[in-house]
């Protein structure tokens, strides 16, 4: 099975050296055992790196992409350019000339680290088998990947979306590991809004009968109509209504009849049209087991969990030093809740706003907006 | 095929005489073309009445159900109550003891009038074979049904939501059939965002296996799944982010547990139980294939299509008294998107806001705060 790019970019890693900038590499762990009960024989993590670890360890910058991200944040050795390639690289806000720079995959996954996708030791898809995964599981595999890359302490750990829950989970789970904390468009905990949303998009992949109750590798591509019809629902949240109505409006899609008629089915309006291309975009680099799996783990988000609820595990991490982001216009991840999550923090953090129009989505596109305030000071 | 109450008012009904309050009654037109080319042979309209037309006919008022709504506003000779009783009975805003006030359900719909699970003429459901929509047709075939009741004129036309572009779409197609005309919670054209949120459920519709493409009235249920998913996502756009975190928050539904486990499906957000609630209250009262064609009828809904666009359509209706109303909290008909439409309207009309925390949903349980200012001077 081939989620696109990264699993090409894992047959090329194969036969990479360890060092090499934005080229994917895999760890492999033992046993490994998930928060809620669940076990398997190993995990790969699969990671990237950018610069040099120094000779006491101290500039090890750890990123984390959101739901459907990989770790290919910047440009390498090869030509693909990175997700955040703007803010990531040599001379950028997180320099790779003086920074070591690392990306890992989230657990459940499928660009590297082991996910429902992945065989089991008989060469088997784990498919339905694949144990139920929460955010601490990844932090948890990202943290052995520390170890075995001598990184006792992160500088930084940094991420948007599900990418800014990691890594306050990072904070939360091993505060003496982190001296600084950047979460961007993110909260404290799923609110019940994110996990309905949420809902919604597994239940439209399990809608799809070609998921096959999970077990669909040997069939055929897989639930790519309800992977597709999730990706379209999870798109019209990360833009913003008025993004939306300035860039389509109610325009046709070229010559199509978005008003049927009696004789033909209807064409679509621009914005289906839009949506649709989101879609098939997805379904042809994203396995629809990793979205589920990764959308319950979004779901699970909550720091709070097993620490005395958010306020109590917040409350301890004094020692980390923390930015808090959001994009004003965001509407999944609204400012108040970023508002909230900084008024839970030890000491005075004002959130840090991303002006932007499109939404949730401009933690993404205009992420450099936080350039000058985490170059001046916050990064040292 | 019985979808739940209305069906059973239908049948209580064709005994019923005429000038019953509150009991479903029908009107069979002749042959009826729709706006896009499609027709049928015939249309029944349902609809109900309360109160008595006076003798100069200048007292009837047009009151337009939304997307799954049906004709029963008030209570009547039953004991079933309206989904508007508080605003509309004897002594309430609208005031059955002086206005005669009709409901008409529109076409498409499952709740008297003619939509795709209705019969043609050989018994056997439309189906598929049932012509696209738009609510300019719902519109011609309550003219129709003016007509019948002798109604030249309407005192007043009124909805909210999709039953506010019902109301807004009287006005630009039979100004001189319209004295005053109140939008609630409603836009001039559907906006990009509402076709997307749309799109996604017609889309889960049908998606669903047992859609066989609209021809399953004879195989089962239908495709209660794939309208149960459509309805949990229009769900949460009718609530605010805020009503559903101060209501569910993060809280597991009873003693299930939301985080999965390695030997058991994972339970679910008491969110979660609450949208599956949604679903199945819709699923036993609403036709798939109704809300399939009352979905893209609202997709559809453009005030200003072939009248030269909106405020063409708009710039010409001086004759037609507005009052136009926003639910503070909504953000699937945003307040701006009102106040877009006073601006287009002749002379100066002032959005009036219902003022609560619950989104777009207000319309429904917050109308009363309408109560003095259409009392007091608006219905004279």
């Amino acid at each position: 099975m081939d989620f696109g790019t990264a699993s090409q970019r894992l047959t090329r890693t194969d036969a990479a050296g360890p060092g090499r900038d934005g080229v994917l590499r895999t760890l492999r762990t033992g046993p490994f055992r998930f928060e809620t009960g669940g076990s398997l024989p190993f995990l790969d993590v699969g990671y990237e790196t950018w610069g040099r670890l120094d000779a006491d360890a101290s500039n090890a910058v750890l990123l984390h992409h959101a739901l459907t991200g990989d770790t290919h944040v910047a440009r390498g050795e090869g030509a693909e350019p990175g997700w955040w390639d703007g803010f990531v690289g040599p001379g950028r806000t997180i320099d790779t000339d003086r920074f070591f720079v690392v990306a890992a995959n989230m657990v459940g996954g499928c660009y590297g680290t082991t996910g429902p996708s992945s065989p089991d030791p008989d060469g088997r898809p784990w498919g339905s088998r694949f144990p139920f995964t929460t955010v601490r599981d990844s932090v948890r595999a990202e943290a052995r990947l520390a170890d075995a890359l001598g990184i006792d302490r992160w500088h930084t750990v940094l991420g948007g979306s599900l990418g800014g829950a990691r890594a306050l989970e990072w904070a939360a789970e091993y505060p003496d590991r982190v001296a600084r904390c950047v979460v961007v468009a993110a909260t404290a905990a799923s609110s019940a809004e994110q996990i309905a949303f949420a809902r919604i998009q597994t239940e439209a992949i399990r809608l799809d009968p070609d998921f096959a109750g999970g077990d669909y590798y040997a069939a055929g591509p897989g639930p790519v109509a309800g992977l597709g019809l999730a990706r379209r629902l999870a798109h019209i949240t990360y833009r913003s209504e008025p993004e939306l109505d300035v860039r389509f409006g109610r325009s046709p899609q070229g010559s199509e009849l978005p008003l049927g008629s009696a004789t033909f089915d209807r064409g679509r309006y621009q914005v289906e049209s839009y949506l649709d291309h989101q879609a098939s975009k997805l379904v042809g680099r994203f396995d629809a087991n990793s979205y589920l799996a990764l959308t319950e783990a979004l779901m699970s988000h909550d720091v709070g969990r097993g620490r005395g609820g958010v306020r109590s595990a917040l409350g301890r991490l004094a020692g980390v030093r923390f930015m808090v982001a959001a994009v004003d216009s965001d509407r999944l991840y609204w400012p108040e809740q970023s508002e909230r999550l900084a008024r839970s923090l030890p000491g005075r953090t004002a959130v840090r706003y991303i002006t932007s129009p499109i939404g949730h989505d401009g933690f993404l596109t205009d992420i450099g907006q936080l350039d000058a305030e985490l170059r001046d000071g916050f990064l040292d």
